[in-house]
């Protein structure tokens, strides 16, 4: 890590950065308000505070770092578009940016991405090209596209614009924690390849320095935990399988791991069973509609990985784009 | 009618009651936030704006009207606390408002309410006492009760208190509306008894002047919607069935209906199909969890019987309490 430090450190974003974007997201993305139900909170024995960011347009919180990533780019290369790639919400989040920005968009998405988030991101008006997830490199497929198009590259996290609008999730979390009087003892954020734990923690440093933000990732996908430990940027096994479809990316970002290794407290792992039970209990107590990989931070908190009791502790649900079979399977199965 | 005009004229609330429930309200109920999904509005040809309020604390906006209802009641009183009575919603907002302010609480349910709306009532400490919905007559029960007590009772719609609060809804969406830059053309309201319709009215009447607002009821239960049109309070057949457990009310509230006849443009009728297609969108597109009674007006929307195209219409998700069950069999059962 040490010969990328300097490079890192220079491109990583800043406070600054997330407060611009909280600026060109106003009145664009939605301030998802911050939830907690009583009950849970009853049975807990403490205070959770939740971020519905399946409330945020396109259904996840990846609408916030897309758009601000889109405004960056200059009014003479927008025509000629953006290439992403992604499992899927940030298809839809740069879509939908894209659509809005009046730039055509060009998604590589894994073969077996859920139905919904393929429809969904056709619908916001992108093309779709499918690969293989397990034998194909979407980056260099991605490289290809965009330089045959002269198209922007949008990487889905490890890109200071990505980053500072992901970061907004932890400016508002702090602001509306405020509003209610609730002083948090720590923050759990689900884990990809790390966006929106970096730009939260970036955030959460600043406006209450000294809070914990931890990254929750499912099993067999602890890249992050694992690496925040070593000291270096670990890789999951290529075997690992998941039910969490938004979060199997197969090692942390440069950018993302350079903020985390500085900024996380560390790392927490939920499996799939913990994962449906916690979709079952945010509908129930919620009243929301959570996907596998955006349950990951409620359900550290609901089985005690990170102990809520006599404590106020905010998690981040980060999205919702569930197809009915899997959502129906977990409420089904809950306790 | 004529006999009861004018007791019926001064016992109703106005658009300061709603102001002053407001500001009781504020910090203590969510400000849910308006809604839209940007694939539903590309489907309507329009803009449906959506105002969630399975995210109000208790699960329902009925925690709106309890609350501000049991926050005029005299500290002298507040002791011997309440009683109402309630298929469910109302049950969990009172229940909820009484711990916030420490009285004690009694709710009069249907034998047959859904189980989590009971569960819920009694987990935030609430007294539960059964009646038959079809054979016996709640408020003859409530009634008693409360005399040998001395409690306060509560109603769960005919009740200026109780208006006064669920008109904040009113007042949020034309707040939410302007923030948007949108110009409602309609606003749908879902209706039982008629007091989050009614209370609704009155803020948009004088936030928005001359923008329409309609009641929408389930079939069989469109009592609101002929008394409208016959001028008078009409009574649905003791025959009627509807999924729709919270908009089972015989006939409208002599306030309620004092203002609707005012106040309402008119009254819709949705089926027990078409409002589980709604819960289903709901789930889809706005990943929410819409219960049967809180989906008539969505499903009134998504099914043009208030056209949205081409124009700009609110309408209200009035709760989230649905047995699992239930749930899953709406979006299994959607095209």
């Amino acid at each position: 890590m040490n010969s990328l430090a300097p490079k890192a450190e220079a491109g990583l974003p800043t406070i600054a950065d997330i407060e611009a974007a909280a600026a060109r997201l106003k009145g664009r993305a939605v301030r998802t308000p911050l939830l907690e139900a009583p009950l849970l909170n009853d049975a807990l024995g403490g205070r959770l505070l939740v971020k519905p960011e399946m409330l945020q347009r396109s259904g996840s919180f990846k609408f916030r770092g897309a758009f601000n990533r889109l405004s960056l780019i200059p009014e003479a290369a927008r025509g000629r578009g953006v290439v992403t790639y992604s499992s899927g919400n940030h298809a839809q989040g740069v879509a939908l940016a894209a659509r809005d920005l009046g730039m055509p968009a060009t998604v590589i998405m894994p073969s077996d991405a859920p139905a919904i988030k393929v429809a969904n991101t056709r619908a916001y008006g992108a093309e779709v090209i499918f690969y293989d997830r397990y034998s194909e490199v979407r980056e260099e497929i991605g490289r290809k596209i965009a330089e045959s198009r002269g198209a922007t590259i949008v990487p889905p996290y490890d890109d200071p614009g990505v980053i500072a609008g992901q970061g907004t999730v932890g400016l508002e979390i702090a602001e509306q924690a405020a509003e209610k009087g609730a002083k948090l003892d720590a923050v759990l954020v689900c884990c990809g390849g790390g966006g929106l734990v970096s730009g939260t923690a970036l955030a959460i440093a600043d406006r209450l320095p000294g809070v914990p933000v931890y990254a929750v990732e499912p099993a067999g996908f602890d890249d992050t935990g694992r690496s925040l430990i070593s000291g270096q940027r670990e890789r999951n096994s290529p075997e690992a399988r998941s039910i969490c479809d938004a979060l199997l990316a197969q090692t942390p970002g440069e950018l993302t791991f350079a903020l985390n290794a500085r900024l996380l407290k560390g790392g927490l792992v939920v499996s799939d069973d913990e994962v449906r039970q916690a979709m079952a209990e945010a509908f129930r107590y919620l009243k929301v509609v959570v996907e596998p990989g955006g349950a990951v931070a409620l359900a550290a908190a609901l089985t005690g990985k990170l102990p809520v009791k006599g404590r106020t502790v905010a998690v981040v649900c980060s999205g919702g784009n569930v197809d009915a079979d899997m959502f129906v399977a977990a409420i089904a199965a809950a306790k």
